[in-house]
């Protein structure tokens, strides 16, 4: 019998923070583990190059606890009752049943007494989000953002014995079901065709005869783990003696090479015109007459001359394209879509979220002061907290901490920075996950350097190596003793 | 020396729904009793016939705990670290010295240590909608908006010693000037004109010059009330050897007999031009040659006729008057921007809030159904909870259930209910703080009657004398022992 | 027999200026003239008392030129051939057989032939705005509005022998039906209840069912006119012997004591929330629990009270009412609305239209420069070419002469004046018709009445009683001879 | 001396179409002719190869008389007093003195004694759009956009003695200036780098020190031409003794390689992703890690897999470009920049411009049908008048006809035709200037060859080699005799 990698009943991200030191924290090498647990016992290596993207992978692991610590339908029902969910907006409750697919959502809160009569009568229930409103979630989800360098996002599913919520169909993300209680049947099924393989929009709803023969059907139990690539069409009931809850993890959505190519080629061609005169000579005087549809099949001379001068400008666009700087555009939508960090208590008090100026009741005063020295070890405080992007002719550091639980609840959050403080940045986030001293930070001055830790401090990106001492704390502290 | 009328270590709201039974609870009483409170010693009747509207009040309580339980320093330095307050849009820190105002916020989130840093350089720090975060804030204003009947906002203002955070101005409300911690040397001023008198909109900066001798100049410690009309101007400062805090209470924004008339008059004319023939005929041929500003002087005849025409469709436009139908569309409006209520413990019990179906994770499936039964008595679950609004055709309830903490951050919530129904949402209105049973309201059948009472509790408006028991839990609690 | 009143061959309005001086020239004079021959011999005082807004009026004149120069099916195809009309937003085609209404409008271009097909195979033709293309009907209207005070605007209908082109249908405007060629069979029918007298927006089309028995049955022959007022229910055929050719003249859309109404009362109530502390007061704390649908049977005192203080609020709205401002509004509006005059030679070369520096071909310089002197006599171009208005803290003039032909193709087109000088241009319409001197203008000094007599001038409002003399032209031409 | 090429006291678009038979006339070779007489004695041959783009080319003709036709100061005088010329809208009054460059348009309507006023006191007057309302300019541009396959435009530039109206600039399209009236001394300077050569928007206003020494300083007399590209610094006075007047002709603005590469490119890139699954595929998991400005300077493995992947992604997105869909938008732009057509009076006799039916007003009914036979001969009525564009899986046909003369004043007008129509049409097409007769027309069926040609000739698209006689009037006309 399998044995967990990590204990789940502490969740992991959690056990990671408490068993390590803070100063050798690494949210890259938890953001690793986080993922070996998830696809366990396959190993990372064989699973990138086997099946990512490719094909379907089941994990079948005979240990119910294993997904435990992400989500219960307990958790579902405390959120219900604290937070106020909105039909149509966070939850829904939906059937697929005799092949159609019906919504039956009520207008309003939705109070957990409702959503338990819809569940009662055969309704599954979707809860949006959930990352919003479980800690669990929010932590799992914001550590494994870092493994894959784009957004992950997540969706709990509750079926009803004997129902099915949905109708078949395909999903523009990868997903990882992870079955957290009950079980579940799954059947899926090939993309129908080329243009259908890791298809970039959802579909809409199929019946079974648009769909064939299933290439995989199984039983998904508590613990188990199944994932399958965006384009692959599924669905899934409930066994008539048990009910069903399962979280999905989605990531790799609008993430292609095509993506990046949409930052890319627009702009190469606005500087390939701007900087090369041959993009801006003008079009034969006469070109109309034999270009256009109606022409196509003409073997006019002039014609195929025109058609060779559009391959040449073609090959000249590559050497304009400017793929370090859409690829930080890339990066900056990626923090943008991200969810901030959940740090630990040790993180909070090496960094502004726990250290520094307070206010002490007892004496009515602020107190606690604390101040970045030339050897103050540093470091950002998480990998993927911050990106360094050019942008309208400034240096901006583009940051995750500010965004809200609630995916795009906030606008894009950045600060400028001098072009002269981008080395010292760039030190600092080539450096992880090792401390550096404020005084190493490559920049002229020890004034300047003090200034872009400060700024990197007290927008929270820096933590020390441990707490800061209070400047104004010892004497004080003395004479309360 | 002074007693306290009621001990306010433990907040009133809480106190009032502790002590009473919850059958009992009414929160016009509970409302009143805060507000008593709140002038203590002075009696309300004389306050609303002697001051309210016409002039400050100032209370020196000697009582420096009297204002306890409202908000502290200690919960700002919590609120700071635990929310994610930001500059400009949650809290501003201010200075006004050398006769100029200046606002310092810088751009992001305002960790703690950033504003106790702004504050021990003299800033002014001002909480905006302190309610979003505090729940005692949350707690009182919710309860005094169903005294005002209208919106009651909060700002919470801390400045550090031997300062002033704003220049001379005045405000669209009425403020209630609750000192917290410290203390503020305050100065009011008369309006300057009959036209500033009951201003309705704030006005900008005054310099010392504008505002002439104060008609109050007083210290304010903690426990102590000074109360204020809109357009009375006024500037606060700090002495040298204290800080201070207090809370402001805001109310009657917009809540003019001009604000009402403003929904009166254009639909008056609408109505009138509908069903009046008079306002439909054609005016004069010649009017613009006798009429307009260029022959104001002139005693034309025609030019009398004219005017005394005006005069009479002017007379007539009060027989069209909507005045009920207006003081709905007010009414809706106090209910979109109230607060929702802070439900007692024992009105969730009795409620969809705190009862009926809940998760039963030991056997895993749904378990607590509760049913309204004919004899079963129910009360709306807080008298301004819900308003009856006629409008486009449709009878709908406009509840406050639903809204945020943070002003306007939801749409305005509604159902609509039958016509026929509406009798018996009234019966519940009359009836309160009396339950009736659902038996009793005004419709032809008990499946009716049932169905709107369901409608109601399901959306959290109903509550019932105690908790229903479950449906379903009689046989099996039986089991289970 | 009847003798026409205007030898109509000749348009009258041509007529009248040709005849008269042009220094005597009154457009009043001339759109009384022009009314008087549209409903002779019906006499305007019994026209207005007797029948405007109140019956139709039926003028049968035997004499079939009556209403010649207005328009002739010739002068369409001629349009259709020069100008760029386009189906369904400058003409339309149209059926109404077997109860049904269609509307067979072709994309793109009205050409002559295309038009003259639909006609062929039974669609009436419906011509919009007229005045666009069609010189006299321009000329007419632009006449008739300083009639009526207000936009006068047409059709022109054309329909084929044996059909109808709509349903029975009321419109929003006074409606004069002048029969231009071949018969047309006309029914009215009464409003059907008093909500419909006068109606404010035209209906839909309705049914023979809806409309009952007809008030009025004729046929209309060359020369006829038909007028009733807005909220007529009417439908037209023709007779299976002959087409029909007519052209409806429409006015007072829109321009109701009510219209007026509403510019006078929603500003009304905003001066009197400024000047008024009652407007401003608070409501009663506790009025939404008294007032409202819901209480609308009560007879609580603190009610009736609340229902007297609306009474006194809106009896006193009518000492703020800013009648004269609002009637300047009107009137600004009119102006706007306006065709813009058409001008007589005489009136061209007595102004900037036609006198003043031109190009000199043969000298290959500007030439024939004229000035105001201080003795010369100015007189507004036309009584309704402009209007005074205070607006925005200016004193604005509105002008219809740079209007389009095309109904608000531009904005409303207004330059602003000095305060000083509003005196002196309203000499200058008070004294309309006559001619006064620059000098005569009561301002301060001689360059004051200059500089407004010339802004007036150079914006084309001001005539002088004969072409000024140019001032380098007599030495000039001296010289050439 | 020179002899003028063609007799341009008649403007050579009138001459070609007057000397020709109709039924040989050839747009495209009035285009040619028309282009060779604006560049004689220059060689187009010689002119697109070694001047065009490239350099400045200044013809001297010592023939004052051969730009006659185009247009003059008297013409403008006329437009002046005849159309509602707005000054900022369609007149622009401006002096460059000491350096400084001055816009003087007062507000509303350019008065001819208004603008004659400006110019008397220095200033420089240009005319925007005067094809809208000199018919001479329509008609030469309408034949040159055929020339050049894009829009053709034009300014008309009066300047008085001793002056000089703009600062130094260059403009964004090619042009050539015709010397009108009097004379004009310019100055052309080089761009000053790469990047300004050919440039794609026009400069802002240079000082004399921007522009260093000139290329060319000439005096240009009636009948001369200046050629020279965009991107050529120029400025241009008078002398003291003489105004001028010349107009300046523009064409190729927004029409070069990069114009299209923007329809090319983005299109390119969609199809791409759809089609190749390479595009979909997912970007390396941490490439955001080794990516981006940051790692510029890296030599990282991994990077330069991920350059070379990029590379081969640009070098696949050829085999997507739709080119000759992307020149067909092109050519549907120019259709919708185009003026329409002057049609002769043969051109409209043989079209429904002229022939069709029309109203008999002796008859008082319609007469002169026409009815396209199969052995009709037919062509289009201008080479440029349409395009056949496919889009939104639909075959439409754009064209010019229904153009405003002012710009851009209708939207672009298109019909939809079957796609079995479309080999018709491109017969048609490649057909002209040659007829054809509807039955040659490559469809299965004369009713559906009627049908295509009726839907064109409909459109004025159409027109046959004589006028086709009248079905009807035979007949009747003979009754006539």
């Amino acid at each position: 019998k399998q044995t967990p990698v990590t204990p789940f009943k502490q969740p992991p991200a959690a056990a990671a923070a408490s068993k390590d030191l803070p100063y050798m924290y690494d949210s890259t090498v938890e953001a690793t583990r986080l993922f070996d647990c998830l696809i366990h016992p396959v190993k990372p290596k064989k699973f990138f190059s086997e099946l990512w993207e490719k094909k379907p992978l089941l994990v079948k692991r005979h240990m119910p606890c294993y997904n435990d610590g992400w989500f219960s339908t307990e958790e579902l029902d405390k959120i219900l009752r604290k937070e106020n969910i909105i039909f149509g907006k966070n939850i829904d409750v939906t059937t697929y049943s005799n092949g159609k697919r019906e919504t039956h959502n009520p207008p309003g809160r939705a109070y957990a007494p409702i959503v338990w009569d819809y569940f009662q009568n055969g309704c599954s229930v979707r809860l949006l989000n959930p990352q919003t409103y479980s800690h669990n979630v929010w932590k799992f989800l914001s550590v494994l953002q870092e493994y894959f360098g784009c957004m992950v996002g997540a969706n709990i599913y509750l079926t009803p014995a004997g129902s099915q919520g949905f109708a078949p169909h395909w999903d523009d993300i990868e997903a990882f079901v992870l079955q957290l209680e009950g079980k579940k049947h799954w059947r899926l099924y090939s993309p129908r065709n080329d243009g259908e393989v890791l298809a970039r929009y959802s579909s809409g709803n199929f019946t079974s005869a648009d769909v064939g023969e299933p290439i995989l059907d199984v039983m998904l139990e508590p613990g188990d783990l199944l994932y399958f690539p965006r384009g692959v069409i599924h669905q899934a009931d409930t066994p008539t003696d048990s009910h069903s809850l399962h979280v999905t993890v989605s990531t790799f959505q609008q993430n292609s090479w095509g993506d990046l190519m949409e930052q890319i080629v627009p702009t190469a061609l606005q500087l390939a015109i701007e900087e090369d005169l041959e993009f801006r000579k003008g079009l034969p005087r006469d070109y109309l007459s034999y270009m256009g549809v109606v022409n196509q099949d003409s073997d006019n001379p002039e014609r195929k001359a025109f058609l060779r001068k559009i391959e040449q400008l073609m090959t000249k666009l590559l050497s304009y394209a400017p793929v370090d700087a859409a690829c930080d555009q890339m990066g900056k939508k990626c923090v943008h879509d991200s969810l901030p960090p959940v740090l630990t208590k040790a993180e909070e008090m090496c960094s502004i979220h726990g250290n520094g100026e307070r206010w002490d009741t007892k004496l009515n005063t602020v107190r606690g002061a604390v101040e970045l020295e030339p050897d103050t070890p540093i470091k950002i405080i998480r990998k993927g907290v911050l990106r360094l992007v050019g942008e309208e002719d400034q240096v901006r550091i583009y940051y995750t901490l500010e965004n809200a639980r609630l995916y795009h609840d906030t606008e894009p959050k950045f600060f400028e920075i001098s072009a002269d403080a981008a080395p010292a940045v760039e030190h600092l986030i080539f450096a992880y996950p090792d401390f550096v001293t404020v005084d190493s930070l490559p920049m002229k001055t020890l004034p300047e350097k003090t200034e872009i830790a400060n700024a990197l401090y007290e927008k929270g990106l820096l933590m020390t190596d441990e707490p800061m001492q209070a400047v104004d704390d010892s004497s004080s502290e003395d004479e309360d003793i």
